[in-house]
């Protein structure tokens, strides 16, 4: 199934607000009723393919001569236009498409994703890898010095190979999460890998974005799964991983995850695999305020065995029942008092019994209550609703977007206040005053990261408001300390801000490796790494 | 104090080998005691420092004007060639100083190291970083096209910031690790690093070699640990690490660790660090067979949560007692059947509880035998002793060397018996055929690594037949699907099957960071990369 162009995910699956929530974005945030829907997508203006028949004849011979393999077609080329950021939903949904790719080509395997890499290098063809078309970070929109080609992996969708004995799965870069844990469970093991875009993601672009999933705290982040990459470049192939850890020089995994189609195309990945869990239970726990809360998480992070979900809800969060998005529009109040967090276990019985225990009593050492299963229930029935709910929201004349950083433990009080403080004034200075609200979903030893949510009025002009915002928001991410991007990746909206944070010389060094594997420039030009 | 320069650690702390083992020697592999020892130091023919006085006065000027801080007199250059592998070893033993430095340089901190490697790269002088001088694969022996420096950090040796919420410190790179654990013990953390190199290796060769300690089940390896690098390179500083994890890009400090002083000099590195275990247990197992314990350790580190120290040695390693070298020589053959494991618990009381009860219930359904805790306590008394051990075997006449690498579970077995055989076949063609042992010492979810100990005659030229020996094994671990390397790192030595192992486009990538960072390609030139 393809996801809807204009919004996210399955259109039977769309579901309107509650009135209770339409009622609040009035009285609240003044939110007025959009009168306009979406242009459809047939009155979209798209022009012709500037490739010329050459050059799509090359490109149909690097994947097996199918017609069907290179679409040119405008409903094609609009589905692979950007990704689902709120700019990108607001910008597709007026109809603007000045970043559409010129063709979309689906190579079949790694030999046809090299075949098409020379052609492109050839052609001076710019290549955005596509896989779920997740991306909120401008990933898909290249520096448009010409034109480009989506290469949509998603007949790459084959689980290579299993070890059950290493526990360890080879799979190709376009199986989408759900398919991929199918064929694992088939052989008894699960990846563990559950971010919100788990219905639509790839395994290879979580590797390409450093995805981290909604059980990191159990299961790991998705680099931290990763044994092994195949990457196919304009210079050739690249194969890492002859070991789960190795002393023979820099670990190139972690020079190619994260590297967003800037050096290659991620073909196949070879990750560490888990049994099934034979129980899994999610709980609440209510904290008096954030800062205990994760004062509670830290503790819990820090001298515990982890649970294999750990997430905090802050005050406004909890209040307006996102932590639950399943309870939304039917949470009382005084049922939303303090900050939620929701608490998992998955694993055996008795090491999930034992985690449980251990944390329970860390938990409540550090003044937490708990507040049973069904919060828990909530939030593992809702846990892929929210970017549904956006849609919704926009529908409804609400602005809404996401962002997300992370820091170590003593930043983190100062990193959330400055982001907060930088969304309200950008966007009250603006004229729609915002609801800003913020979780904590992934935790370590040493740290955490902070997921912010802001809703606010669309009023006349959204993007330019969210534009000074977004960068009121970075500037004082790494003001305070934070990294630019926790789990959604630099793209082309955070490159600016990931060059500051990596420094001049960092990026240089970065660019000489992209220069050495793709000398035409033409691996997803301008995101990660600026293109001059 | 400063090291033998003959040999391994604190001339003080030397001991003979027990009559036991002389006569096991004599009797088993042929060996005849040697006649001669060491040239002394002062007989060694060093020649003058090939600098002139102009580089001389630059390189002072670099590092605070102290004459103390840029040594050329012998001695001090003679303990600052090559490192500790045996191939070493036997050639400062016999006088041959081929790879002395033109001098040793001591820079007092990351801007004195700048300013050196400046100098370095406008007179075009190879600069070698030198912590403890523990390489043991030639990492301190670069490609002689010209004289080079050895950079020794021992003046930077501060800890220059704990940060006890977020449970990280930041150390100098010239902190020797026993001198990191003295200062962090006054704060109540732990490094938990505890590498056989302990004694005497530092932070900033943790770092740049991806160092494993023996604790590396409870504690995981230094790369593991690191948080932030701080890098001088001739073109300026790097600095990474804002949080414990990030989505921005390529993971830059697992590009730096491991880069062996190719990329630039480790100034400091931002760890995690943990409180000091309140319990130590370290106790003893016995497997039938090593087939049937590598398969007990597998067991543990997938199913069970991890002890802190998880170690299994082969039957001839159990049988020579080598597994607990505080017993060498007194262990009665019978005690020494099947194989010994070494399992220990760090941690607080009810955690290092529960995790060694579920340990032991694992390890008896996998067929283990509990040995008690004797066997781990000699483990734990001997275990910084091998190298000593190395010295005396020297005296008597033996060769003995190690080698290390890993993979994952699956491959294991064919990757034991390919290295042995193939550390066999060509020792005993060169007539000095040898006994070949092996330890598990560092697990993981999805593999282990194997280290083999070498034991023979020296025969009639030891350098020439143990050369043709690594070569075979080098060949047999990349054949068996291994790593070149698990801990020890690529150096010189290996560089070659590192090449084969990631690939060429990969190394081209690799050189042309190096080529950004080290445009006169000065820093350690031939180490970890080849030099054309």
């Amino acid at each position: 199934m393809d996801m809807l162009w204009s919004g996210w995910g399955d259109p039977a699956a769309a579901t309107p607000l509650p009135d209770a929530v339409t009622g609040l974005l009035r009285d609240l945030l003044g939110v007025k009723p959009r009168t306009t829907g979406p242009v459809p997508l047939d009155r979209i203006d798209v022009p012709a393919t500037p490739l010329d028949a050459g050059t799509l004849a090359a490109l149909r011979a690097a994947v097996g001569d199918d017609p069907a393999h290179v679409r040119t077609d405008a409903e094609s080329r609009v589905r692979h236009t950007r990704g689902k950021s709120t700019p990108d939903l607001l910008r597709i949904r007026d109809g603007e498409v000045d970043d559409l790719p010129a063709a979309v080509v689906l190579p079949g395997g790694h030999d046809e994703v090299l075949a098409v890499l020379t052609v492109c290098a050839v052609h001076g063809i710019a290549a955005v890898p596509f896989g779920g078309g997740t991306s909120v970070v401008g990933g898909l929109a290249p520096a448009r010095s010409g034109p480009f080609v989506a290469l949509d992996l998603r007949r790459m969708d084959t689980l290579l190979a299993v070890d059950p004995v290493s526990r360890t799965a080879t799979l190709q870069a376009g199986l989408r999460a759900p398919h991929a844990e199918d064929l694992l469970a088939a052989h008894g093991f699960t990846l563990g890998h559950f971010p919100q875009s788990y219905e639509w993601a790839t395994i290879g672009g979580f590797a390409a974005t450093r995805s981290s999933g909604q059980a990191s705290a159990g299961y790991g982040r998705f680099d931290e799964m990763v044994l092994g990459l195949t990457l196919a470049t304009p210079q050739g192939t690249v194969v890492t991983g002859r070991a789960p850890r190795s002393a023979a020089g820099p670990d190139l995994r972690q020079l190619l995850l994260g590297s967003e189609g800037a050096f290659g195309v991620i073909t196949s990945v070879t990750v560490r695999v888990r049994p099934v869990p034979a129980t899994r239970i999610y709980e609440g726990w209510r904290f008096p305020d954030f800062r205990q809360g994760a004062e509670a998480l830290r503790r819990v992070a820090q001298d515990g065995p982890r649970p294999t979900v750990l997430r905090l809800s802050d005050e406004t969060e909890t209040f307006v029942g996102l932590a639950q998005p399943d309870a939304i529009g039917s949470a009382a109040p005084a049922d939303a008092a303090g900050c939620l967090a929701v608490v998992g276990f998955e694993g055996t019985d008795d090491d999930t019994a034992h985690r449980r225990a251990v944390t329970t009593a860390l938990l409540r050492e550090a003044g937490g209550i708990p507040a049973g299963e069904e919060p828990g229930r909530r939030w593992a029935h809702g846990r892929y609703h929210a970017p549904y709910l956006r849609d919704a929201l926009l529908d409804a004349g609400a602005f809404v977007e996401t962002l997300e950083t992370a820091a170590f433990w003593s930043r983190l009080p100062d990193l959330y206040a400055g982001v907060r403080d930088a969304l309200t004034a950008a966007l009250t200075e603006a004229g729609t005053p915002p609801l800003v609200m913020c979780h904590i979903s992934h935790v370590y030893e040493n740290g955490a990261s902070l997921y912010f949510t802001v809703v606010s009025a669309q009023g006349d002009a959204p993007l330019a408001h969210w534009t000074r915002a977004k960068h009121a928001a970075n500037d004082a991410i790494l003001a305070a300390g934070g990294t630019i991007t926790h789990h959604h990746g630099v793209g082309a909206d955070h490159r600016d801000w990931y060059v500051r944070e990596a420094g001049d010389l960092a990026v240089d060094a970065l660019r000489a490796v992209k220069g050495r594997l793709d000398p035409a420039g033409v691996l997803n030009p301008g995101v990660l790494l600026p293109t001059d």
